[in-house]
């Protein structure tokens, strides 16, 4: 999945995980975290720490110094920009259609909910879970972020 | 919530919500549906049976001509284009900003559980859960939908 | 000012505030809260509470079921959308230029003092102040938001 | 933090700032400007002096060729281009969000206090603060501008 | 002209002055200003001040409670939006064509005389004036701006 | 000013510009023309003659070979795309801010003095003045183009 | 053919050339003009004189006050706005496709022919011609304008 | 003329052409076929035939191979996409002005000349011809397309 | 299904058609037509004949004065412009998301078997068919459309 | 057929095919699947098993390494992207108009078919037939998706 714009370091990390047919979900337990938080970092949404990078080179066989240099301790990610809007891609798209038909609806619960305010993005977590079925196996993805009020002043 | 341009019956079901202080809950229950399916009613987004159409209007006290004409039997709804893309209402855009930042993780580890294809948007549910948190109470979204394998023919 | 599309409860109550040559400064003490915040609830970018739309409707001399009926308990803005963007307006076209021309500067300077994450606009303070000066008087407009820090999962 | 398209020249200060572990805080204070003008070289958002040229080059070891070349006495910025409009960066997007709720009442409390006019986006600074606070530490950017009234001809 | 959205007011403006068959060249000298500057209220580009106001309804027969609504003291313009960008009036779409072709030759000589900074379409003054050629008649426009520039701070 | 996209023989040209500190105005009178005109022939947006391109290398001290490839008998420019529109850099936005809020004003003294018809942006000529003032030097722009009248058949 | 925003007194006029079965061709006739300019009368798209006024009214039977009051003396076209870009109707369409397909190879036969310049869409003539074909008839539109050199100055 | 994107076989081609000081004229007649159809396949936008490579390559004294391989029997060509839409080069938007003002008069007089449908932008043929005239040379541009009716069903 | 931008006579004309609780299909048995062409008249994207104008009033016991005015002799429709592009209707979408991701497929295939042309949307015809199965029934749709080839000139 | 953006693996397919004078259907049948199946695989919109990869390297007589590292199981498609929206080339417009134009009708008769749901794009299969005609040859596209109905949750 090497599709949208990648830096050279990222594509070779990509290109590493491949060779050594790892998936995010085996990265992920070697990092200590999510198999969505691990597939961030590969796409330039997240800042790893430092001993995130160390354990990525080892576990992908790439020397430090390229992570070191393109994701170290100066980078701060210019997060997003990785898709046209809307995306072309279905799977990407029916995200984006969930929300065109039912964001409104699960603004209006939140507000019922919570008052006036918004889901965080940032204090935010995911998760992609299979549920087996009969009728067909389900993906669930939870999306947890923190519920932040407007104040006045 | 009026600011969606609505059609005059839905505005009407807003205001009549609002005049007997329900919530999208209780009519969810009344109902028979998830809170969130019940505001896709309300949003023209989900076509109501006749059943639920006639009891909505008891819940409501209006009377039943209105809603058959404008959501009954002939209604297949014409869905999204209730916001802009991308949205300027903070809660609504950062259901966007979760998709343009995690979208491309969030694709990668549904094909590495579930191989090529896509999370329906259609035999789908949406369900918003209040997690309280001493940190700040926390937003659960959980979005569950099929696995459709992309078909060779 | 009655350019953007405004609600005809919204178009009264500036009307009503400009019979009475009201400044939302004023307004703004009367209501408790800073001149900012008063003319955001008059543009429908914030959520008034039962006391402020009591307290507007005395001050503006205009009945309170106008308003409970728009602004009501079940009222939660719809926020945005009242300009293009960018907007043509220059005044307002200046504040987007300081962020097509500063925003990255002014990203650097805040990952560089607090690290990976951003500058709330929800938990979110704005001021303007008149500072006189010989060469002409500036405008010193203060933007207070909380810093919320990217988390791991 | 590379991400928007740079320059080769830009790229290599960008590089020998990382290498030398360098804020624009200790640049600003050698350059005798402010952090945040001292980024917008960085970005060629601002046209440095001969000298800041020369004393840049002496902080970050680089030969002076390269910076007088592609940004001396000849060079005028092109200014803004950095980031698509609205930018998916959700630290640049909040700087927006700002605008877009809160822009039109700035607008009119400017008006208020000013007349008819614009803040000027060229006659100005940008500041940006850490506030901290147990509930937690705050961004405070201060923005200040000549007010500039339109004239009668 | 009654193109683009204008308010009732400024439609009752334009009518009055067809009626009367009123040039602006003969509106401006009315009020003491430029025949430019005049169009422009009347397109709501530029605030009038009281005394404009007043002669203005003496000029078109209006009575001045709808002006003094509509543009009084508490208006400030929300400027531009007139015409979609690029226009499709040949008119205004040659304006925006010498821009595009002449814009940065522009730039490059007003930077050669100037310095960096930039011409205010603030402290502006535009003029029209029509010079009479056997190869045909010439329009010669001339834009007065005062020059800023980009302060260091 | 190096930064819209220019061909590699346009950028060889800014540098021998920039190498030896030649200003639009000393080429233009080199070249026996307008220094606007001049920098548009750098810019790609005029064809010079074949006498213009022997005396630009000359001045220059560039090969011809190389600009009569490019810029040569063959070569007619297509014009415009040197900046998005609108331009984000302030100096070339607000050459378009000037005709999003005079614009219309501008064609409805036009078609006053004229009739119906537009100014020619090809019968076409541009000149920038300095013109000193204590309170601050202004850029005087004069346009300068035939009327077109629409015609009849 | 209504479905370009009109004006109530064009939707007038067409609907009386519809009652009377008038075609553009007998409007033209009757106008001493072509029928492509006779149509474009009716689009708002040419500015017509006070005899064609009349006359025009006098053929559709509708009083002349109406016309006179949209389309009088005062009135000049702001032309362009009836279709979105690029039209979605198949046979506006084909227009543009032929732009985008043949309007390169078109310029450059054009300069070829006449040098470095445009063909005028001012001082222009448009004609369409059924041209009877045993394989399918064919329609032969015919442009002709004015060749415009640019100028040096 | 090298300013859209070509393929480097495209650009050989313009270079041989220059080189060769051939016209489209030449090159057409050598070919057997109108000048702008001759155009359109340096341009990319028409499939040559076998022999048609063949004697271009002759004419241009360019190896058949490279041809052959880009533009040989395989090649279909993707259309269009050589100009943005709108296009800024003046002679090319005079084309797409000419559509926006008289696009639906023409549209009108097809339809009541030939009744429903379109004409053919495929089976279609350009014709550019220079009209020598005292008072300009005239460009007259002929388009000439099938009409293709609609089909009910 | 009354979402898309509707005149008031083709309101009436799906009311009539839900009040009768006609389908489309026995519409379409009546006018002698396909079922999609019989819709494709509701939707103002056919132009119906004049009997089928006679037929379809007394199907919906509808005054023909309406549908004559609005549809009759001097109607041709200006196709297209119900939806957004790309639409954000799902049943819609998925029609555009097949040309997105098939698109380039089909048209190789297209000219593979047909050489260098294109597939008439003009003299064309559309059908849909369920197709009963155990697994779920299946949508078929035929669009059958004249090979058009492009011709030398 | 080389003009959408392709990556180098891509190109090399293309070049392999053209080179062997290989059709889709060949290749299809080689594969043991429909020729735009086999099409897309080439356009990377669908993703090959490893025996595809490796017949079609046979076929192709390309080493399959390069296909493995590009296509291989770690790939999964980004699909769509390959042309703007709306596509410039004639024969994919043509595709997007019939959508534009019966895309309502089409959604109109599924429904009354089918119920509320849509037509899958996933579980889908597309043919192209030839069915020749003495009055033009014709292009019969099928396309078979599975209904998908909406589910109450």
């Amino acid at each position: 999945m090497t599709d949208p714009k990648l830096s050279s370091v990222q594509t070779r990390m990509f290109q590493a995980k491949a060779q050594r047919k790892l998936s995010f979900e085996q990265i992920g337990k070697e990092l200590g975290c999510n198999e969505v938080y691990a597939a961030s970092i590969f796409y330039g949404q997240a800042k790893p720490t430092e001993a995130e990078i160390k354990r990525l080179c080892e576990i992908l066989n790439i020397p430090t110094s390229h992570l070191v240099e393109e994701m170290g301790e100066h980078f701060y990610p210019s997060r997003g920009g990785l898709m046209p809007m809307p995306p072309t891609d279905p799977t990407l798209y029916r995200f984006i259609e969930m929300i065109q038909v039912f964001g409104y609806p699960l603004k209006a619960i939140i507000h019922e909910k919570f008052g006036d305010g918004i889901m965080s993005a940032i204090d935010f977590k995911a998760d992609v879970e299979k549920v087996e079925d009969p009728k067909g196996d389900r993906v669930k993805i939870t999306l947890d972020g923190k519920f932040l009020p407007y104040k006045k002043w």
